[in-house]
């Protein structure tokens, strides 16, 4: 229910920040996928922490795929991959059974779970189980890659610091390549991070995302529209508020005649002359990319002081958050977004093409 | 798959826009919630078209429970409402098998369907399905607001006319009541309207929605999160390419400090001074007012010449849709909207509170 | 949840035994599927009453494709069919509200549904129902017989009397010409209903099903076998209380050498010499016929005075069933189960091969 | 898909026979509900080989519990437990690439995956991956039993030596207590699976299974039936291949007079005078004991020749089946029986009583 995603390729997730491990299962891959560790560790690498306006808490992510691969390809049976925490402290979360941090889950968990809850550093809300999501999704990214499918990401604005958006699939590459993800303003935007960092605070920012090579027909209308389905993974991601597609928002600004991508053949196919709806009507992709944004809000976890309760004494309270967290994590959940997407995108071509789509193509 | 949609309360639509009906099955709803067809008239009302800038199709709705209503009230049992369709002219979109229509899902469908799809009228993904939407939204909506749960939408923008946000749930009733659904500026956002009905064309806009008396606890994290449940049904609406909860892509703009939600007691409550995360954390509501905005993108059918191809020839050709569409839709989608929320807050309160909470509620 | 079956192919249904109609939906059937009316009725002909040891109640079933149909083709798009119940008589079961009757669900809805359940005739628990599940399986039946794939169900025994058991698939096409589904001893199976009749009683039987063509490696291992979903769909349908597959019950008799099934080349391909396991291994179908046993139990409905309780007083009393009732069900159950299988098998074709498959083959 | 299992609280497993380890993720387990691993550990040790005429390979099974439970109760969140293979040895299957064994999986896995299957002990397909299932399982039957609700499960026959059937709740704590999962006969059937070690056979049996404690309404009509649910769950248990609840398949011997279950007030509460329909009526419980068998098929793996082919070369060829196998598994299945059926009835129970049930009760 909540830690399933996906109709023919299902995932779940497990694990808590503080437990031992962290871990993924993916359920419904075409056997035959060959597994590219060098890959898969490189996709990790990008959701580390690295810089100095990051976490210190850095994980070493030696995962272990314990079934559904074989001699360096996926079996076709579920495929489990559980990488260990290593550096936990738990000391730094003992005040979290109190007091809520604001922006936090510490707060509606204690009511849900009725106190039975693991506070210790978010539990399973922390962001650190976005791990497995990388490491699997890596796979699926590799696999869709080789059919002629690929995903990009990048970040797009920091507060009023912008990077300019994708214009053409073939900026997927150059953006891939890059160890910080943006196609300029690198420096403007760090800049941005670094002084939140020293203040103690916190900035958010929004990452676009683009598929380019998905045929046409994929999705369908209604509860399973693509953009259904990417949302609903999206939000699944801590931080995440918002998610738009193509022209997004900014069609409320739009006319009908400025909004509609009119339609013409280019090579003997039929494209379109703009794409304002992100590659997908009703639905369904038109073969054009499909370009959506998501807004990740500024890391909770701020220096500063907050105003906050003490919920066994029912009275307000102060609150300094001791501990390691992230200033801006956007940088790292750029190829959370992408891995994610990808788990998406497989699942609706298996709805397409079948279960064996990711081995031999469409 | 795509026609479906909930875990516990599950809703399955049906119909096209040329058939001899449409209609919705609710399963799940509980037993012995009191059925109002003076509501649900009210809330059909409301999305049926009546202004000048709107479509002149013009349907009478005379929906039929053919199932699962009892003397008056739900059995439990799956309930059936049917749709009669009175008001199509086929002969208007004999074209589109050829043509596709830019913006709309012509051409996909055409791909996706092998040529086997009812182009008439859009088909299944014409708008005219969301009146069963409605007719069985208005049921729940009903139910939630007598266990205390509220729902209310209103437009917020259209191009650069605003409305005024939700500042408080006593705004909800208020709203409801409107016969043009905005709090202030209703002479100014018509006219916008009226202006891209005069010029052939068509405009979008932006509807917030907010739900109160939600109790703490709702939801569940990663994908079972009340904002991944509430975006995944908003994008299954024709037309809808945005969905942000709270700051939503302001978020973007905000450090940490200003963007986080500080807990204090007020009336021996758990509140949150401010609401900028729309009354989620983590997934789970908070027990503040959820709000969230969708965004409309502007009516594709437009009355102004385009450009588009012939799938036979394969080559280009102008178009120039004939028939009737709506220049703005926005007024008749907020009623849609509001209906749908109803769905996913009930399927959510249902996980929590089990099978009768909208008959004996929390 | 428990009017929804399938996960790619998914089929709704809906409707009271003494509501205006009852329908089925169906999602997922591939685009381009021819619909032979002359075949739905011919099944649906088959699940109506029509001997003197059967109910009185006869439906005409005038069916209404009102969706996903265009042209005599399957759109691709949500398929729906609306049957009208005519032959309704309300009076006869006033007395359901307070004295439920042994065997049936008349109890246990009027504490589920907290005393709101639709009593009259069954309400939804009516085996009225299914006539929507015929309709609709009919089509799919139908299309996958096109694609090489052959259903077909018999009474395999009622009481002591037996028929003979499938041999081979060319027997398939034998039974499913026959009025009454057996291959020999007609007269006397028909012999025991009608002394059931006679006596005010009623019996139950066997049906055995055998499903040919299926290709090797469709199901999955674990909670979507083959087994496990076909199952589930039987069970669904009223008075079914067991399922087992090959030799079912009877393994409990064999040693390992005598159950399993030697696999040899025949004819080039792989075959097995024996079918034991009735066609799947592991939950996968390994391309022999696979074969299944449906236990349906006696109609509870009998005209015996029964011992009951008047819940509303809470007490012990007598009960005699008026009204019309079916004391032999099983020549009728055997098209719907014929039908369900068909469902659960273009279900899982789907799964394997892409949402094309019931058009264009494997 | 194939590896999750349930609506509300769901079950994913994962792991093969010779991978590092196999596993199982609970989520949707309420909050606060005790974790006794005491019980656990013996649970497992039911599951473990410990019989002359059982496998030789014996698992440890140090479970490591990585998420879910904190301070020694659930947190809510989901729950993962990970058990480690040890006693693997990959030489015993080295031919399975190339010969397939009959009544295995290991046929159509090779179609199915295109070669790409791990062969190795029958990799996913092994029956080592209910390890998982008893672990998690016993969770949850311990907190069945807390509020109220009982499973009890034991071998019901082996060929043509019978125990006898459940008569009544109070059996089930007998039963549970067993060593060896029999009322009575244990010598007696023991001997038959010796006999069939000493042949280099094996042997299947019948287990039933009886569910005391649920109240009244718990299940749905149609495909969320008790019955329907409990069955796909069975048949995703390895060997498993029939399920009969109540009378089962006696009910083709029954007329409905004998075969109805009249009402009755005892105690001032209603009950059935017999219990025919295994407390099952029209897929909801009726407040007598659940009751069903299901059947296991006799463990393919024996040691006698067997026929079989050569995948490669396309020919005839033998095989003997070295390494350890199960010449009996039934005793050691029937505890994975008993925890499968928790996980259903739990799923049931939230779905009617809500998320918190489990420590609450009803």
């Amino acid at each position: 229910m909540s830690n399933v995603l996906g109709n023919n390729l299902k995932i779940t997730v497990f694990g808590e920040s503080h437990g031992p491990c962290i871990g993924i299962t993916i359920d419904g891959i075409s056997a035959g996928v060959k597994v590219d560790d060098t890959f898969i560790k490189e996709c990790l690498s990008k959701r580390r922490p690295s810089t100095s306006y990051e976490t210190k808490r850095v994980e070493q992510d030696n995962y272990s795929i314990v079934s559904g691969v074989f001699e360096g390809y996926t079996t076709g049976t579920p495929l489990t991959i559980i990488i260990p925490n290593e550096n936990t402290k738990s000391s730094d979360y003992s005040e979290l059974k109190i007091s809520p941090r604001p922006g936090h889950a510490d707060y509606v968990a204690n009511v849900k779970y009725a106190g039975y809850q693991d506070y210790r550093g978010g539990g399973h809300f922390s962001g650190r189980i976005t791990a497995g999501i990388v490491a699997g999704g890596a796979i699926v990214l590799d696999a869709l890659e080789k059919i002629g499918v690929k995903i990009g990401s990048h970040i797009v604005s920091v507060k009023d610091v912008k990077d300019r958006k994708f214009s053409n699939p073939s900026e997927i590459d150059v953006i891939n390549k890059k160890e910080f993800p943006v196609f300029d303003n690198q420096e403007a935007i760090e800049n941005v991070m670094k002084e939140a960092a020293e203040e103690g605070d916190s900035v958010g920012g929004v990452i676009e995302t683009m598929i380019a090579g998905l045929p046409v027909g994929v999705g369908s209308p209604m509860f399973d529209s693509l953009e259904a389905s990417i949302s609903y993974a999206m939000f699944a991601i801590g931080g995440i508020k918002g998610v738009e597609f193509g022209e997004g928002f900014n069609f409320a600004n739009l006319k009908g005649s400025e909004a509609n991508d009119a339609f013409e053949i280019d090579n003997k196919k039929i494209v379109t002359k703009t794409n304002h709806n992100g590659g997908v009507n009703g639905g369904i992709s038109n073969g054009m990319p499909v370009t959506f944004n998501v807004v990740v809000k500024p890391t909770p976890s701020i220096s500063k002081e907050q105003d906050t309760v003490n919920m066994l004494a029912n009275k307000n309270e102060k609150l300094v958050i001791k501990g390691r967290h992230d200033p801006a994590i956007i940088r790292r959940v750029n190829i959370v977004i992408r891995c994610m997407t990808a788990f998406v995108v497989a699942d609706a071509l298996i709805a397409r093409y079948g279960e064996d789509v990711l081995r031999i193509g469409f």
